[in-house]
């Protein structure tokens, strides 16, 4: 049991209920996971976790599958096991093989394992890798 | 200071030498950052770090340019500065963009509040989200 | 099944059955969590457990409920998902109302969230930020 | 050195120093801190970032010393020097006494200490525990 | 559900089978846990876990006991149920007695509640800590 | 600077002093490092943190030198530098060899990479794993 209720729309706010149809018109489906449906008790932090998670999430630099890898990376990496039931379950919806999960596991695997070394060991950075990158240069160029 | 000295490869033992040749070797270039020159004061652990690292980041499923996004966002959530650094430097080497970093970043910012958000409100995992994928199936596939 | 057994009080060592008693004089109640009934298999870690746990929680410069708001958070960063449940029940018994916890999730969501992008970023800290508070100073005010 | 430079206003396009300007008007500051002026290479995290912190920090059924002081507590246990320092400051600013920064730190102490001890027993939630609290029912009482 | 199919041997690949047969020769047992047959799926990750834990766990400078102690400890700090539960029974298979368990435990507690307070009082670290150790040296002493 | 002044024992209060004077003698050392001289701004907190380290650290069904080998790893897993410092220094002074630095780092690496593999397939925790442990069982044994 959550610890707010799973709600169903009937039982929503109207202000929820106009962000549960947003998601199910951007997602093209009328699956709403439990996530939402809990997060609908508080109607204004639905509606900004949602609206920053739908900007975020969006095709731009990365493409969205590479954006849900990361997810998974991430929730793994904090210990969310319902993060990594739900974006696993995305990932796969946007084409990841589990070839593709194999490797993101594996790497997730090893990056914690060389971060606990050069934390442990407190190796100091190099100068080489100190350079800041200049988004405003990027941009210029194109 | 490190915790471990930053060894020059005069100071390294034989399988610590014959280590850092082969990462020299694959990378193709003469510059080894420091974590390879604290680690090398543990050939065995220096050894079996860079066999693993070089096998999981070899190009596979996944391209060599996702593989370092994953070790960014991952180093991020647990809070290695210098991975953090040595990552960035070999993600924009292999082209990531600065917009991309960008995305990378408000992903892993998202994933790290939406994680919170789950873990507590302690949401049950869908149904839906609990299908095991079958890599076998996949493999039989080809 | 807990790595130790939920030991009924019959079961326990006098010493853990004195930790006990004050548990129940101090919260006013004949209900013990599991929590307290597995430590009660370790005396002395039981002991030294609820000592500390009741000098830190008690009425202090910051309210209990303003402690239990801070419990809830942290366990909620540290992905504990027993402490999570315990200490929202408690929160909740000292008067935290559903908005509350509303707003204390929004702000755990959103701290975890910077955390990463200045953790990501490598910002560092501002001059005006590094000044050191001095808590003798304000008791020289006292 | 940041991962990207520390922009001053006048190198921010027009839509980061939009951003800008909000901050120093609802802070009623000229001061900007490290944070957002790194942020301000990517003007829709910036702005996305500024729009969710200022909705989540306002005051509401938690006041915002309250808000500062749970801020302070997760960007400890989530190790963001920055964060740390940062929200510290607010919290002295709005009026945290350094006796109540005492208590914050002995429960965030105090919190991790038990948050791994109950893992580490693998504690079973107690039933009392698992209620859900429900916010529509809060509502309708006001 | 994992997120792969527990295998059963006959359903692995002839190099998964190969695999399971040396972690059963080298543990002396004909059971295998879930972790193994789960790894399964994906046969290179599967032999490159095991060859690295196999080569980390075996006697050395620390013996077996003691792995296991900190295999358990860094794995509640990383708050991993699976890994709990499975290292703290390798431990008691190992010898390990239930008041080691309980004091360490206490020692894995105690150890976070004083990083969050080191960390949340930034404090400095003393000159006294920062020398290296020298692993050659010691070799040379050999 | 860190966020509370480090205190020479002149600048103490009485209550401080006299938890430094018992640091002093029960480590038989002038020295007291910049952790308990931060603390000393809050007596209380001085004076509980003290008097629970000096209980959890002393010898009991584990040996000094393993606690603080235990200490170093879960002071990684946490990302504390003070603490990997300062306990990677005790951990020396107690005969800490440089190689079993080595196999500690290695160990705790491993078990951050099984730890991320284990919580990313969502592996089920084994029957055979979940007994309970019965301290109370070895009692009547001595």
């Amino acid at each position: 049991m959550s610890v707010w209720p799973i709600l169903d729309e009937a039982e929503m706010s109207d202000a929820a209920q106009a962000v549960i149809a947003d998601i199910k018109a951007t997602r093209n489906t009328e699956f709403i996971n439990n996530f939402w449906r809990v997060l609908a008790n508080d109607p204004a932090l639905l509606a900004r976790t949602w609206s920053s998670l739908k900007e975020v999430m969006a095709p731009g630099a990365l493409d969205p599958l590479t954006k849900e890898l990361l997810y998974v990376a991430v929730s793994i990496a904090n210990g969310c096991e319902y993060c990594i039931r739900s974006h696993t379950a995305a990932a796969r919806a946007r084409g990841m093989s589990e070839a593709q999960l194999g490797e993101l596991l594996a790497v997730v695997g090893m990056a914690s394992e060389t971060n606990r070394l050069a934390t442990g060991l407190q190796v100091p950075v190099d100068d080489a890798f100190l350079a800041s990158g200049d988004p405003a240069a990027s941009r210029e160029g194109d």
